[in-house]
């Protein structure tokens, strides 16, 4: 049996259930998923800002899963919020999804592009997140572009049909104009909008919760968990003010 | 179901069963393994001269596989020889040991060594040839090093008290000398050696059979295959006399 | 006038009355120091755990810079906590001791050292997470290597004496070993310890406060400010539970 | 003197007059040029399938030249299929069209872009191989862009006027588009085309054979020859079926 | 007090004036400039050739500035010419137009554009050895782009409104096209054209003389220079015939 | 018949008959030499500052060849000084020794080391060096390290015995401890000290003097010339007072 518990780091249980049915369409037979939201925090991650207020308090969701019996975690947002800390935090295995889906993305093809969200005024400050994430990850050059379908998240379900499309124009000049080969889709609230690109532009599109999922399952079961010297364990005993 | 063929590309059937088992240990419980060595080419690995003498052969065996049924193919060879070829040919994924130990180590740390294998007249060649397919992957920099344990392919098996010893005094070195946080087994043939260094170093050690075994049931799970915009389907209606 | 607001991003006061008088003594004669720390959060920042525990606190302490008069916000810190969402969310210059400090030895010579501080038992960890930060800023490759004096922040104060002489022979071997030209002291609490590297070795010791002090000022005077573009503002009217 | 063996990597002998004649045109007076193809394998090389299929057999008539007398082997297609075998097996110079004429590149500007053929509907994959090749030479940071003129290489003559154009239409958005300074010809079938994009562009266009040419004929010149340290010789008494 | 020479190293003082007004407006109240061109070379500097033919009058003033009472040197040119000669001459801080800028940037946001000046056929050259400067501070990476308002230096004061235009064209480009954040003027002459894309364009826009007169002050300021032991002293007791 | 003239970029004659026999040795039958030093500039290049000093007078030197009938020009010095503006200025070709030795090495092994020279007291400016011109021509990634035999230019040939003995004993270190797998000598004036090396360590060691040639050679003899686009020709017209 592999328990995954999965942390989705907005105050909002507006993505729970749709979380909770995507993954479990994807797993294996004897992984068990249990989806939380975090009780405090943004409604949505835009920008490192939203980031900042949600980390704190995903990290404290995350901190209880050895206890509460899971054996792995993902922290459903691609921009990976609190993703380092936890891994230093806990000795099972944590996955964030930007991390799987680029690392995945990397192996599928040569150039990966991204497709984010968020607002319009915001489409600069997106990209430059995401490419904030390649670096640390030490996977930029891999990454051929990012580009954004320009809708706020919490718009995301509602206008679902100009995602679909917009997914669609901007995986096409991704593939087209910045000689992309792959496609990653840059938030964990972009549901559903995969297919049309994958059967018509004929590339691969990775959708992180899955990557994540799978990711998260494959090391539950080769019994491997972060590097702990790379990332050990937060020292005891010290003063924490919360 | 998930039908994986496994091709070992050296002309000897010494590994298959210990391939086997290994895969068995840690396969998905609906996946089944077939292993199958090829018929021509060299008994072991240990130049590029040796992946040239093999990869048209291991090619023939892994074009075979969708005919017969299989659903993914694993090239069982850190050299990962004819990889990128074979993802051309099928529309079915295809992983090698290298490119999947590779990726899988970039997540679990910051920087790994590889611990490889050969004569030891060889050890800088060994070294060279494993960030040749570092380059190719676009991950040399996450590489901290390279290190043999300075045996032939073909007495690791009875050297296998002596490969046990070096694999942890390389290992030791290379996280102490080198800032290594992860350890990737760089051949198919180290079997059973990883133990000690993951108890006693505290480091994550890939063996690369089980980290492309995951990735290829993961691909198959996810219903994903590599980039055929990257690797197209080569042209038909080709002379190509063999 | 540069009225400039210093954020100790940790729980305790013990640091701001040195700081204080560090920067008084660097500053120019119309710049105007204020050293603020927070008050909850850990009470020093030894690994990503603390940043994440410390960053939320420091943000909210550093958002009320502008209504208070400040013209410019050091974050003390060298890891720089919470830096790139402030520069998010103000309008006014935000700078971190890692960053200015990191850029300044890029000028300085060709390739620096980073010495940092921390428990004996967390010094991968704590290299890990500079070269994190020179990541993200795009200059590990200046880097030549990142040492420790293996004594925890908690600590500096009290072996005064021991972190001089480790900071010394740490240096020596950046500069023998590793090839360093550029010495970076990597923590903001590591006071009156650069004297004897800078004569004796002959080389330039950037200590991180001076260079973000120095950093903010200019910025101030040049009357510029981090990119808007880069750093888009933060969208407002959006729920952020707290 | 030196005699030089230029290996055509194709089951076809239609391409051996042609660039006997370049290359007798290009030559020092001293030196002796043989061109020969290979008995087996595919007629053209335009996918890594294609590359694996051929370099078995391109190594095989290689492997033959030290005792046919020769003192240098050229490996006569920009895939440079089984070059760093051949540069393991021999202890004559062995070099390839690609290699040579990417490094003769890079001295003669700052950015080249590579102009390669191939069926239009493996453009993306053609592209993908080159930028391959540059990765393995930890050249392709030098490369400004892969474009392709969209030709298969078997109707490159019969398409003598289509290709020119095309090649002068590629090179011109390469300089224009993407700040080439240099053009390489990607195709060791690319003959007689060269000369209007250097005319009319004012910019070196470097001819493959021509600059792999002139580079054995200094390595021989030189007394110099590929490391062996880097490219071992393959362990003898092994079994290798063929 | 900071006494700061100005070097601007062409053989006219037309700019030393303005030159002086810019830096007088900028500079901290305890800080004083003095304004010098060099009484040989070129009347400006539009390749490398001009910068060779300046670098050794401007080296031989520059040489003069400890012994007449200065604690630092600008050389006033974004080409830097003679600047690591004078680093290693001297041992009081030597800025140059071009670091400084390119350093600041590389703070303010992720990803800057040059826009450069020179005579129209020389625009792919000009950008040539803007990248030049740029791979030898190692900040490449770091430049989305470098554009020219393509007008000869000496034609930048009667071609003020034509030059504004430009650069303000120019850079809606690189911020639209190469999705740079921040903006470096490439020319120590273009004075008096940032204040329009600052504004309209709302991204920092960095204007050379600034950034290194910040930085010469700053480097006074905390009693640094650069690097001896990567800017060594010239050996004295040699031959050098002038 | 290709007329090569070869500036020696030092105020001394004392290297012209051992240049012009070495070459004599390896040039083809063909080719035409000949050797001159400069009048002016310092007698040896050791650091930047030499640099600077000697390049304007070479640069005098290398412009005189077209009317002087030379067919190409090398720079005879491993810093190349004046190399970007002599290939600006000329429409021959125009190789260094540094240039040509690099890309040479780049193709014979994976990884080189640069042995270089010069006091004692400036090996680390030496290094930073050759560093800077790797920079440049962008390869330094490929460059295992750079030593020193630390021995002044101006004793070299008078400490042949000296010089040979480091020459090996740092070569020796690069490989065994740098992992270099092929030797560059980093100076024009390390003459005959070449073989131990290549004999007893078994690798390529390029000696720059001949790299050059064989280089100008090969230009002269395809036709080809450094890209104007990228080296455009100085305009004419200017005031370059002298």
């Amino acid at each position: 049996m592999k328990r995954i518990k999965v942390v989705v780091p907005v105050s909002s249980d507006m993505w729970n259930d749709s979380v909770k049915r995507l993954m479990d369409d994807y797993k294996d037979a004897d992984t068990l998923i249990r989806v939380v939201n975090i009780a405090k925090g943004p409604e949505s991650l835009e920008c490192t800002y939203d980031e900042v207020m949600a980390e704190m308090f995903a990290l404290q969701e995350v901190e209880k899963a050895p206890k509460e019996g899971f054996h792995g975690v993902i922290i459903y947002c691609s921009s990976d919020p609190g993703l380092r800390a936890a891994k230093e935090k806990l000795n099972i295995p944590v996955v964030g999804l930007g991390e799987s889906s680029y690392h995945l993305a990397s192996m599928l093809g040569s150039s990966f592009s991204v497709i984010t969200v968020g607002p319009p005024d915001l489409v600069a400050t997106q990209c430059r997140r995401v490419r904030d994430h390649l670096k640390v990850y030490a996977l930029e050059h891999k990454c051929a572009s990012v580009r954004s379908v320009a809708i706020p998240v919490m718009d995301l379900e509602k206008e679902k049909t100009k995602q679909e499309q917009r997914v669609f124009a901007e995986s096409t000049k991704a593939i087209e104009e910045d000689n992309a080969d792959t496609i990653v889709l840059g938030c964990g609230g972009m549901l559903g909008v995969a297919e049309r690109v994958s059967k018509e532009l004929a590339v691969p599109v990775i959708i992180p919760a899955i990557a994540a999922l799978k990711m998260c399952e494959s090391l539950i079961g080769m019994g491997l968990v972060q590097s702990k010297r790379c990332f050990g364990t937060p020292p005891a005993g010290k003063k924490r003010i919360m």
